[in-house]
């Protein structure tokens, strides 16, 4: 009686050893200030995955075809974000010495930091390209350093000045954008400057997160602040396959909010960017 | 124990006197035949504008820099649909003695005429344009002569001739088109010319009434007759931008359901629209 | 006291002897192995009929202007799928042999196999037009051969080579994509060659079967596997004229589940498609 | 092709002529205040009854053994209750000429002053039987005469004194329990009393109406004003099996907002319960 | 990086050599008329368990005491039951091989058909105890034999005279409650003459069906036919309980559907009731 | 032109320094780990509230009699637990120092551990009086010292032995039961002894922490864990009037979860405890 409780995602289904890109959950949402669920989404896109197929006929490549482990989801508490984000981090950086291209399904968008934090300590000189709606380049958010709206910030903080590229950013307060002039690359609303940042980084190490409320909240609902005036999902489709040209050391999709996606939609949406995405990086 | 019990609409937080802008709110769906919801508009737009910012990265505006007063909501029966109208009139009536320039939050969109009905009282010669998917020039509905479906029409017998500008339009009966073709300008389905009728009415006192179910239903679900083939969100921002290019006197935005809004996208995407338009008005 | 329990699509209230178009609802969803409700489709799609119009701008026709006969839904058992798929056939045959033509209301997409063995045995030389976001040419689901994945191979195995012409397919196994090369016309993605194909099938018979979730996600997101990346609501619009500028024998649309529609837009938008597609059928 | 588009309440497809039981439905719930749906309920119960069966093991009896006609639903418009309370009338008033026994399903409580001025004009000395969890004796709402909190005023003004029986009351304003002292029998809570009124009340001409929400939240949570501390089910179906122990000349039952009923629990409770009062009236 | 992939029921984490007790999903639903759903619900009760906790403090014992195997989830395809049926007796018949006690969780009552085949064979004169608001004694439904609603009367077919003995029935066909007279012991409405039957089937081999509907509709919304007027939570226990002093060599859960259980609470009382059935069955 | 934008509880307009009673919320479910929402509970209770009327039937007693202010909500930041409960404590320091009897609106459980702190240090020999389904006595989970799992363990090391009194339990890991036996005075399932604990608690300052889901989950289904077997709306009225016949210092009501009341009736529930506790507590 073989049993059949083993979750993975779609095609995920390789020996860790022999896989190169590692896939793990981290279900948690613990700063989220306005509407809470982002912690449910690794679990709803494993599910969800098993209604798209593992091949794309968008590259012609199959998830068969590759090597990929999925780690399952980290086990974490709420209301210490603190320990949260040190467990990530070291999570992450064994994945790191074991030489894995990790790809982490959040959660908001804070666990960013942590994972971010182990690649700052393992890469020198990393890059992060950031897809969001929003800036996230908040100082403090009701007097906490720790928030998914400062996670860039925080970023910022640890890598430097030229080291973070946004694009999609359609919402922050002023002091954000202004902020952003001295401190990141951003390119409001769209993905037009892509391919000369892309240019740019070529030979770099570089950390892609994935804020899917970039997304037109036509696309995307099911996030816990939907966003009207966003990409649609052939352009970041498009956008995916562009940045996976250069050397993508680790990546995330964040935000997904299966409690505000009644029809499902947005997770299979969510489902298909990561096929798409796990499909192009190069191992 | 300053109690925070004041909710209003995100920035609109100035005194009534120093505010030349004043929104208010009319939970109204009384004729509403098919699905009842947008009586929840106003409470849900004030809620949810707080995931929203204050600051438009679209105008590099923000609504701290101006005086906006909200009114809260009127307290309005349910049944008696001629008593609800005087009671708008009435209230729109006081707005405009005080020189502000209304902007009304439906409700479903016949409470417009009674707002109408105060500011022809005001201003000599007043136009409306008006962004809606349905043309709402029927005569009468179930023997009614006060319905959502007949709101332009009441309004179009009170202003007299060359007064209407329809945009957007994609639904009613026939006898609505033909009717339209004498008595109001429309234009079908889009936007296209816009920019002509806003030259012509330079110099004029124009209401603009926003029914939000002009966008596409993918856009905005969350309206009680959901209505595909519509315009995009940068669309109708685009045309709210170019609108408010000449003398805005009044507003409205009408027909949020958030009843069928379940993943809040279409309150989040009308909040924005009401921030846009209130950041774009000439005080 | 005259009953007004008589439920038909709002406009297709004719008798059976004047009509030329007959409306059928198939309320079947037996073989749907992740999310069912396909089922509901039918009614959910006759009671929001009257929440639209009869008119329809776009083309200028009225659905009162023909005689549409609306023969209810049939009574179908579930757990029996070869029994059901007779039913289905007889059915049709019965409606063939009044010369109507049939227009069904799924359900999945497997009734369009029940109806399609009825129109080949009725016409010779049929032609499929066969709209979707999958290709339906699974040999098996789980071991069987009659499922909602394989209803397009079971089509092909009946009407041999050059009968099926898909548009808009983004998803299957690759073994399916294979499969295609040799067996059908598929154009992925979009309706880029509709034109060339509709000119080719010029004097055929030709049978449209529209599977509602060739409509991207943000569009349609009320059916069992919402999928990004598919056609627009006005493309789909134009593409029903082009097709039914030929001579088209009997459509179908399948796949609406209102279960997943929580704002209603889906099913306002089957209603809208199939008004557009009895309004467009030369009779 | 005979249709299937008749919808009747089940067991209700006699002839009008024939049965001495006529159902029809009141989809009007346009006096509602907070949280409108009612108007729904007649659909959804005549949908939902299908799920149950036409014979009860309570009772032994069967709705295939006796005669009820179903009229369907009243076409009212929202937004002039006047109107719709004297069309209410009218109609009520047809069926009583016929000699028919009306059995309404709304509908917000309001609707059933609009059939009692018919049963008024019709028999001389009415009573009414009154399940409810509120008084409905306010003399006003927000200004209006005619409002679903106001209905057994209304009534007692058109009856006199000594014509009204109310029970399970739990909610309303101070002013109404003073006011019932002196003006209707209440018995607050439960049915306590039940067995003393139905005989004292012996060969009158007695009205049943029911607001389901006398029962138990718990029980029916799918209403406008869900309220704890009610009766069960099976009290309720014990209370409706003593008064149609006497001569029960009209009844409906009210309040069901099917919106709010997102498991369907509370419709499916509404079936039964008319069942069990169709099956115990004495025709 | 160990995955935490693997889902089972709480404290179900034990190996299948040392469990006496197995637990296997059937997620099935594919002759479901009306409501389909329950093929969810093995997953949500596995979700839902760690919401719950291991230990009873009804029973004072813990389900880290007792060794229970988790054998995951049957996968079955939809649209063929006689095969569905095959390989549910295929697999409880491997599971009775090898000394198992099996508990199933359905899926749609009529998964209880297939299990019951394996345990016929198996052992001889098996006894059924039968909760449930339905009778499930038709001969056909719509014409198929094998139904939700014909499976208790197909294991009458199997087992013969004074096998089958029902509690709580409160609805069915007047023919089904005429055909339980001469063919099946029934106790209407409750768990009376729980007691006494017990007490006759001690030493025998008893298999306990459970479909949740047996439960009042305030206990249990999330099913896809909710009854009023059913047993409590506390009392369907306090059945259990005695059920279990006896020797239950099978048992069953059946009819949880999670689409309709908005709240979750259904699914959480599904895991009692399960955690207590298991608790209670002696090993 | 007023605002009325002030939203209080329901007859709760009184102004500060002329109420003894002072409901505050407070709206944080930072460390619930499976399902948050708890802290939409006060903003839904204050709207909801208006669907209940200010006058009790059961005692007779209107809130408009007494002066009540309410505080509206604290305004808290997530992911900081240790900051929260401090803000939280010295909030309720102020409040006592004015010598007021707060009331607190949860919010999860773990709020009452900052208020408690704050009674602890303002009154000598503190007791609680704790009805809840759950014992929330683990010394940590996940790691974490604060939880709304441990925090009435919390308390009682706080304030020491004999200190806690349990009602209502019926849910906890072995070791919580172990430890309560020593720790706490624990009566699980009902209120059966109550009045003899009332009575030992005469003179003593006691505070009364209600967390909702004591209640029977047919009673309260809108909470994070929905508990089946737990008492009755009117044996929690009853056992509120009880404890209230004593000298109750403080209160809350915790653990609504708005987010999963779809009815709306968990709500409006918890609305009429919360007045009957206003109307019931000794001023």
């Amino acid at each position: 009686m073989n049993g059949k409780n083993i979750h993975t995602f779609i095609g995920a289904d390789n020996e860790y050893d022999e896989s190169r890109i590692c896939i793990f959950g981290v279900p948690f949402d613990g700063t989220t200030s306005y509407r809470p669920g982002a912690r449910f989404a690794p679990a709803a896109i494993r599910n969800e995955s098993y209604g798209i197929e593992t091949y794309s006929p968008y590259l012609d490549k199959d998830l068969n075809d590759i090597n990929i482990y999925d780690c399952g989801d980290m086990e974490l508490p709420f209301g210490n974000t603190e320990r949260v984000l040190d467990m990530i981090e070291e999570y992450t950086g064994r994945l790191l010495l074991d030489k894995k291209i990790p790809v982490m399904i959040g959660g908001e968008h804070l666990v960013t930091l942590g994972t971010i934090k182990a690649f700052n300590a393992f890469y020198k000189e990393l890059h992060i390209i950031h897809f969001d709606a929003h800036t996230d380049l908040r100082d403090e958010y009701l007097g906490e350093k720790l928030s998914h709206a400062t996670v860039i910030r925080r970023c910022r903080e640890l890598l430097g000045k030229d080291s973070i590229y946004q694009f999609g950013i359609r919402s922050g307060d002023r002091e954000e954008f202004i902020y952003a002039k001295d401190n990141v690359y951003m390119n409001k609303f769209d993905f037009n400057n892509l391919d000369m940042i892309v240019e740019k980084l070529k030979g770099k190490n570089v950390y892609l997160t994935i804020d899917l409320d970039i997304l037109d909240s036509s696309n995307f609902p099911g996030t816990g602040t939907p966003e009207a005036g966003g990409v649609t999902f052939k352009e970041l489709l498009k956008a995916i396959y562009k940045v996976t040209e250069i050397n993508i050391v680790g990546a995330d999709i964040c935000e997904l909010s299966p409690v505000y996606d009644q029809s499902g939609s947005s997770t299979a949406l969510a489902c298909k960017i990561l096929r798409e995405l796990l499909l192009s990086i190069k191992g």
